[in-house]
């Protein structure tokens, strides 16, 4: 029966099997389901309402940066994907290709869009004549394909939902404010409203983005201690520009090349805030991106008065996101769902409460009681959505200094990478030979090579050779 | 160059060449472009705009009525396609098929979802158990194929923007109530909000949903006389529960198959507000629905205050959604652009209106000035608004009874059809051939079987046997 699949069912502990738990997690908060579809995933109510409120969101500061929405198709002929080399290599083999429209072959095989750079590419060289076309500020909301070996829930599925900007500049100096700006945006985003801290920096060449000159990524770490790449905006300069030969007149009449940018983030976001956030009580959400911020739980509900009092209180509290749960399942029951839903607080009120004018705001990330006079419980939950949002960012940027190490040599590198997860600082010669040998000897990748540089050392921690810059390494998502 | 693109050309008359003045107006409109991948269009920013406010207001509206919105995969395995026989006969032709993944061939072909009933059918065999599971209210925004031989934009292409609602009941008659309601939900916005009139009514089973038990409607009249279908709501009672399993125990702890719906509005809506309102000059958006309601043009721009006016009524006119054009256009040119691009209103401010205290609201339906004192301008504009969307609504109504007309006997029908654009009233004996016979000889479908039934005859337009039903028929896009 469903109502009992609906209890609350203990989770594994994370400390035993963060994995585990993550998936009982994603489940019994009622995040997604399993589709028939391999690979891909069924994003349930509770999910989307995150989903819904990051767009939200997000798009509000896009649109205040100057970007407009647009919608691209879904399919890219082979022959447009084609067009830029690295492009190509890097995507070619994880699409899914559609080869039959109705009962017939396609004259042309067609994938479904892994990233759409060809396609706004496309679009620009018929659209941008002059000067004063340029900036072209374009995003789309919509979802992508890659066809992976191995899945995840939130992290790395067939298909995701996601957001690309793609924009068009007339100089190489503006398509890199542009870029800097959008990962700029993007760290502010997650700090400021997701309350998950992020390291802003550069990826190596070996990890940048098919294409592209330059990829700038954030990287938060989870509870685990490790890396989620959150986020990358990525300079590609003139490269896709001349191999779709999209160019414009400048104002002395002269045609030049664009610069161009492209931006992403993604439902992969949500699984970052169950990691960064959670507990073994389930998902905590921080209050800005809760879809419910406040749950009012009647204690005694047949008692008179008081759903009565519950109801009103919902009312009171319109400027917040709040739901009574009137259901009939016991109070008890009914924290532990909550609690598992992350909703970050709660409201019990009862008999007793009535009598005294007030009610108890709980707190989902530390359960602190607060007993508020009913007179001031707007105030109270003002104040309490505020301290838990400032709270969780604290907690987690705790967490992630305690789990970023130094390492001087190697030797002390290996150790840390195998007995402390999280992100290990060390610097680095500048070559992939090295970046090679350490994602094969310790399974840790280089995250980013951060804005904020510190001089920890003089030489490579990998062949000892002069150092040209520190790099944040680690085990990833 | 662009720029000499962006003129405002004149575009063909309506009178003249009704589905090239379409094509000029999206194309000068800005709302869309064509694209490499044939029959799927681009959706451009202006065109966006308008898509978003559609989303903005019938999703505050699903949710009001208990909605939740969900998001399934985008491809649908054959088996899966095929397990409702009614359903797969009405939508393989008309599929894009993904065969290979990467580079390996698939097991499985699957098909991009033409619409997902499948999809929901299989997520809620595993999701319903118990009435207390039911009602499920769920939505999802995303986009769809199907493989359509002549495509024209908005109103017929390869993928399209939509919303599909899918709903399982416990019962028929909450199943029945609540295909009923989505369908009045759906008019009720068509009316108020994008001043579009419809006919409401039901579908013959000639021409209703693959799988469907029943079919309603909403059919609006275009300008040139020619019926679109603007938005449909289906009734499955319980085929796709019995051909999916779809099954819950009841209150007596009997198993009982569920009820289900399905209903969906899709950017063909744009493509209705365009042959409803456009005219000779280009666009004409109702206020309620358009990204921009105002734009202020200065006069005059380079005289002291006069940019420094517009930008002040700019913030005066914050509660609008109000953009000023201070381009180095000439004024004339401008009001064409705005006049194109379907902007309700425009105020114009120059020197001498400085000088008199005021400005000059100038409404794009009627051409009609306003000249208004600049401390009114913010209650004047609200109502120029109001009336604009209320009198756009008015004479879509008086133009679709102007076109409506009534046949008592076959000749007549054949008659009208022939020469009168618009929609034809007559009875129905409810025979299939008769539709048949119709459609072949005079082109003519029928549109649907209206709630609002007039008696206004005794036997049916063609076959002369007693008649069961009023029906509305046209030429349909």
């Amino acid at each position: 029966m469903a109502a009992n699949k609906k209890l609350v069912e203990a989770i594994t502990s994370m400390e035993e099997d963060f994995a585990q738990w993550y998936t009982d997690v994603v489940k019994k908060a009622e995040l997604i389901d399993y589709s028939s579809v391999k690979g891909c995933m069924i994003i349930k109510p509770a999910g989307y309402a995150i989903w819904e409120n990051i767009q939200k969101e997000l798009d509000r500061r896009f649109k205040e940066s100057g970007v407009e929405n647009v919608y691209m198709p879904m399919f890219i002929p082979e022959s447009l994907l084609q067009k830029e080399k690295d492009h190509v290599e890097g995507f070619a083999p994880e699409v899914a290709w559609v080869t039959h429209g109705g009962m017939e072959p396609l004259q042309e095989r067609m994938c479904v869009r892994p990233t759409s750079e060809t396609l706004f590419c496309d679009f620009y060289a018929n659209e941008i004549e002059s000067y004063r076309d340029l900036p072209k500020l374009y995003n789309q909301w919509c979802s992508v394909v890659r066809w992976e070996k191995t899945t995840r829930p939130f992290l790395r599925s067939r298909e995701f939902l996601w957001q690309e900007g793609h924009t068009a500049h007339a100089t190489a100096e503006e398509a890199q404010e542009r870029t800097e700006q959008m990962l700029n945006l993007y760290a502010d985003f997650c700090e400021e409203v997701l309350a998950m801290p992020v390291i802003r920096g550069r990826k190596t060449d070996k990890e940048k983005f098919a294409g592209a000159e330059a990829t700038y990524t954030i990287e938060a770490l989870m509870h685990d201690g490790k890396a989620l790449q959150s986020g990358t905006s990525h300079n590609f300069g003139d490269g896709f520009a001349k191999a779709f030969e999209i160019q414009y007149t400048n104002k002395e009449n002269q045609l030049e090349y664009v610069h161009q940018t492209s931006w992403g983030m993604s439902t992969r976001l949500i699984g970052g805030i169950i990691m960064v956030h959670g507990d073994d009580s389930g998902l905590l959400l921080p209050p800005a991106i809760a879809p419910v911020q406040t749950m009012i739980i009647p204690i005694q509900q047949a008692k008179p008065g008081v759903l009565e009092k519950a109801g009103e209180l919902q009312k009171e509290l319109s400027e917040f996101r709040v739901k009574v749960d009137d259901s009939e399942k016991s109070p008890g029951w009914k924290f532990s769902e909550q609690e598992m839903r992350g909703i970050p607080t709660r409201i019990e009120i009862g008999p007793k409460d009535l009598e005294k004018g007030q009610c108890v705001i709980v707190r989902r990330d530390t359960r602190e009681k607060l007993i508020t006079p009913l007179e001031q419980v707007k105030e109270k939950l003002a104040e309490v959505l505020e301290t838990i949002q400032k709270e969780m960012l604290e907690r987690a940027r705790e967490h992630r200094e305690k789990h970023t190490y130094i390492a001087r040599d190697y030797e002390e590198f290996k150790k840390i990478v195998e007995e402390k997860p999280g992100f290990v600082k060390a610097m680095w010669c500048g070559s992939q030979d090295c970046e090679d040998q350490i994602k094969e000897e310790t399974g840790a990748t280089s995250r980013c090579m951060p804005f904020a540089q510190e001089q920890i050392g003089e030489t490579c921690v990998c062949c000892g050779k002069p150092a040209k810059t520190m790099v944040y390494w680690g085990k990833a998502y």
